[in-house]
């Protein structure tokens, strides 16, 4: 697809509108369809977007998105057409807004609920430079469960500062939204009189519903809406459908809104916990589960099918979930809390002082860690092992494949501690009988002064991969699967004679498994090198090029084992 | 006072309640006067919870705080009257809801927002279970600001397992309490169908306003609530009195908080930080403000008064503060986010996802760090240097005294990137003309082949405690004050000929200093013992001596370099 110049698109016509519309709509479906990526969210907002973009003056306007899954048709509006070919992939652009990619950006996103917040500072720094310009932030309704977006609506009088917030209603998170809070915009939608009385007390102007498909509604609400911005902040509610315009989106509005081709054929560590928890919670009442509207995505649709009350989504509330697993297991309960790496980043406050600070047996069953790919920045599972290191009480597992991770999770019903089990999405399956916690496993034992002490499946692939090599110099290694971040398998780590140790870890180099062998070496005279990502954020690319060029470099790697191997 | 027995509450009359009411205010007063505590907040909700105790069963029902300020006449009416004199001392009862201390105290907290979260689980896991008792939150107005409350609130129809949560409204967090929430739940106690209506849509039925210091209105209110339980969760609106009965309590609820006797005459870093940013912001017109709910405490008040159109206090919204920050650097401005260590855990996310993933120049201000004393498990200060070690673009100071504070304040006006510094809430004034990002300061230069490298007030003075003694048995050492975690003096540190290395850190021992220095060091043949914190979660207790007893102690660091010295 071309660019589209400013003044094509505010000289257009309606009906001129509604071939962009066409064109950008066509270009998503298509795009996506080949590299992947958000579908049916990108789908729903194309007219929203070309009206936004039509009514307002960006970037001298700014626009803020929540998550940033419908920011596609802004980047077709704002010169990125000719490359949107290039989405998601290495040095290609972005899925999500990013400031650096483009001035049309205003500010970087990818975690829910944050938009309200930034268009709120946005626009309280554009009032304390006595600039003038329009702030516009785009949230999801799913995004409206969120904790952080009602500290925002709490702080719109307090600040003072008018934005308009769009809420893009299209009754989905990733799985359809749950919860009071859509009921309440339900109520609002059907023109019910106290919940708009309730927006008021925030010191919101609400207009709604407004039909987002259809530019006829769409055009002169948002120019009623720059006008009712002169007073002060405007919440206006439009009604958006999931994959708009593609009748198998419309249909499956879940199943398409993360499109991944190619990734169908290979196992997934998702499946595995679903299978097992089920099979797990019907030999143990105690055991529930909970997610933070990520059902499908964790593989706990089995789960939820079979237990349906002891299966618990409860919308984009990543802390409250914490909260709501911690405290069931005062009552003798077992919960198992499925999420994302990235996004366990919310409930960090709530694992140190709900969880482990009362040493409950919560189980966090930790998805998506390490490089995750495309997403980029704002989607890599690369700090958990970080921030999971120094919490007292907790056991810390990373499986090295599947069949590890079912013997983990067969493991953590009687584990009286919190315990956390990091994995990637894709996995090999295999035959695993059982874990103990703190013991590691040696995977190739030799008499060689080099140990190799890997983390997780990429890493003892990787680990295999590079020993596959040296041995063909002649050089060996023994390669020690570290099933446990904590605690540590001291013992073994005592009866290691080697002198020459390599970690592999696919986190931060800081604060994970390196620093804990590190450590656990000081003052023993052993030569130690850590591998593990660099410090910075990693951008979007392929998992593989992307871990080669952040730190988990196979050259490298090798080069060390010659080199341990050259010293004796 | 003396225990009050379970029967003796059940059948006083209301007159000998009121009498038992009287025992536990003086009580309250009389030992927070003298240990410290929380007062107002504690003497404002002595009716309520005697009615609690009153009319439901304790400990079959659960009571869950927020916060848990509020909890000292429910330790008095259940069996800890006789050791409330052992308040917030070492081995004592805590100043906040634990479970190991009483089967009474249902779920352990201090920080805010978790107790709808918390009792919705409880009761969750009561149905599962086919158990039959009653749920009570009892949450303060200040908390209702924050996301994890609505985020319980969006759960409520989800879970439908009833509970009662009792808002105790005396219109303060700490400071009054901010923001649009309030107003909803002021429009709500004058009558007002609307948000009655809303909490309906929530799955609340709403009761309220009920006056929280009157036991005629009380007994009968909670008993009717607990009829409306039977059909779902109900939302009591209690209001109450902050200090009430003791008029100079009353008067000044926000100074008679937290008491503190004996801390008058030190010197504290907030002071320093008020005045700082105070003179700083009348040169740069950049520069803002902002605190969740802790302007005072954090020494702010005199920016407050000097730039209220910079200055923002968002109400215990620790995440939205976080985003508003970096938002309104996008723009620009250079914000400074005041915060205790403790809750800037809750905006661990932000710290990451907003301000350095977009690698903005805002200053985190983090008070409280270290071992903070008395509050006990849920405050203390001791986890922010593991947590900020690895976020990439992060710059982490350390000031040694008061002075170099200032200076670090002066020189972050120009610091491109994201800036934490941490410090603890007392410290020594000192002239300090200014320091540069990841320089250390020698303190003590020796030909000696130990040294010793110290962060933080805390550990700079037990250092030189240690060394005098050692110079008494003629050993010497190098003293190294490490005023930045991040980046490190590599310069300084590789210049370094000694080959014993100590290290001190006031926080937790995995993923600090003591882990950087290992780091730095790995493989340079040095020998290196780090003290830091171990780990565990540090009960309340006086400073020094929990210091000495989890890890910071005089006679093993006194005892290391001897051994060093012997060894030459």
């Amino acid at each position: 697809m071309k660019n589209i110049s400013h003044g094509e698109l505010k000289n257009a016509s309606v009906s001129q509108l509604k071939e962009i519309c066409e064109q950008c709509r066509k270009e998503i479906f298509e795009t996506v369809s080949r590299v992947g990526g958000h579908l049916s969210s990108n789908l729903g907002t194309v007219e929203l977007t070309v009206a936004l973009h039509r009514i307002f003056d960006f970037p001298k306007d700014k626009l803020v998105f929540d998550v940033g899954h419908q920011c596609y048709t802004h980047k077709l509006l704002s010169g990125r057409a000719d490359r949107f070919s290039t989405l998601r992939q290495k040095g290609g652009i972005s899925g999500f807004p990013k400031r650096e990619e483009s001035e049309f950006d205003a500010y970087d996103t990818g975690h829910a609920g944050t938009a309200v917040s930034a268009a709120l500072g946005i626009a309280k720094a554009r009032d304390i430079k006595g600039e003038n310009f329009h702030v516009i932030a785009l949230v999801g309704d799913g995004s409206f469960n969120n904790g952080l977006i009602f500290e925002a609506f709490n702080s719109v009088k307090i600040l003072n500062s008018p934005v308009l917030i769009l809420l893009n209603d299209n009754g989905m998170s990733i799985s359809p939204t749950v919860g009071g809070t859509h009921g309440v915009l339900d109520a609002a939608a059907d023109g019910k009189s106290e919940p708009v009385k309730l927006f008021e007390q925030f010191g919101l102007d609400y207009m709604g519903e407004i039909n987002g498909n259809d530019l006829n509604e769409l055009l002169p609400a948002l120019e009623q809406a720059k006008e009712r911005l002169k007073h002060g902040c405007v919440l206006m509610h439009v009604h958006t459908k999931k994959g708009q315009g593609y009748p198998f989106c419309e249909n499956a509005p879940a199943e398409t809104h993360g499109v991944c081709p190619g990734c169908a054929n290979k196992s997934e560590y998702c499946t595995a916990l679903g299978e097992e928890l089920t099979a797990l919670a019907a030999r143990d009442g105690r055991i529930v589960a909970v997610t933070a509207a990520m059902t499908d995505s964790l593989g706990l649709r089995p789960f939820f099918n079979a237990y349906p009350e002891r299966a618990f989504d409860v919308g984009i509330c990543e802390e409250h979930a914490s909260v709501l697993c911690a405290s069931m297991a005062t009552e003798g309960l077992k919960p198992y809390y499925a999420i994302y790496s990235t996004f366990l980043q919310r409930a960090f406050d709530e694992i140190i002082h709900d969880v482990c600070g009362q040493n409950l047996p919560v189980t966090f069953c930790i998805d998506r860690a390490g490089i995750t790919g495309k997403d980029g920045e704002t989607h890599q599972g690369v700090f958990d092992l970080s921030y999971l290191s120094f919490i007292p009480n907790l056991v810390v597992a990373i499986p090295k494949d599947i069949g590890e991770f079912r013997a983990m999770l067969r493991m953590s019903v009687d584990c009286p501690s919190p315990l956390a089990i990091r994995y990637p999405r894709e996995g090999t399956d295999s035959d695993c009988k059982s874990v103990e916690i703190g013991k590691f496993e040696v995977l190739h034992s030799t008499l060689s002064n080099i140990v190799l002490i890997a983390a997780g499946e990429r890493c003892i692939t990787l680990a295999r991969k590079v020993l596959k090599r040296a041995n063909g110099e002649g050089i060996d290694a023994t390669l020690i699967n570290a099933r446990f971040l904590k605690p540590l398998d001291s013992e073994l780590l005592n009866g290691l004679n080697a002198n020459y140790i390599i970690t592999l870890e696919d986190n931060a180099a800081i604060g994970g498994l390196g620093d804990a062998i590190d450590r656990f070496y000081l003052n023993s005279g052993k030569t130690i090198r850590n591998f593990g990502l660099k410090e910075a954020f990693i951008p979007h690319g392929e998992v593989c090029s992307l871990a080669e060029e952040y730190g988990l470099n196979t050259e490298q790697i090798l080069s060390c084992m010659r080199e341990f191997h050259a010293r004796g």
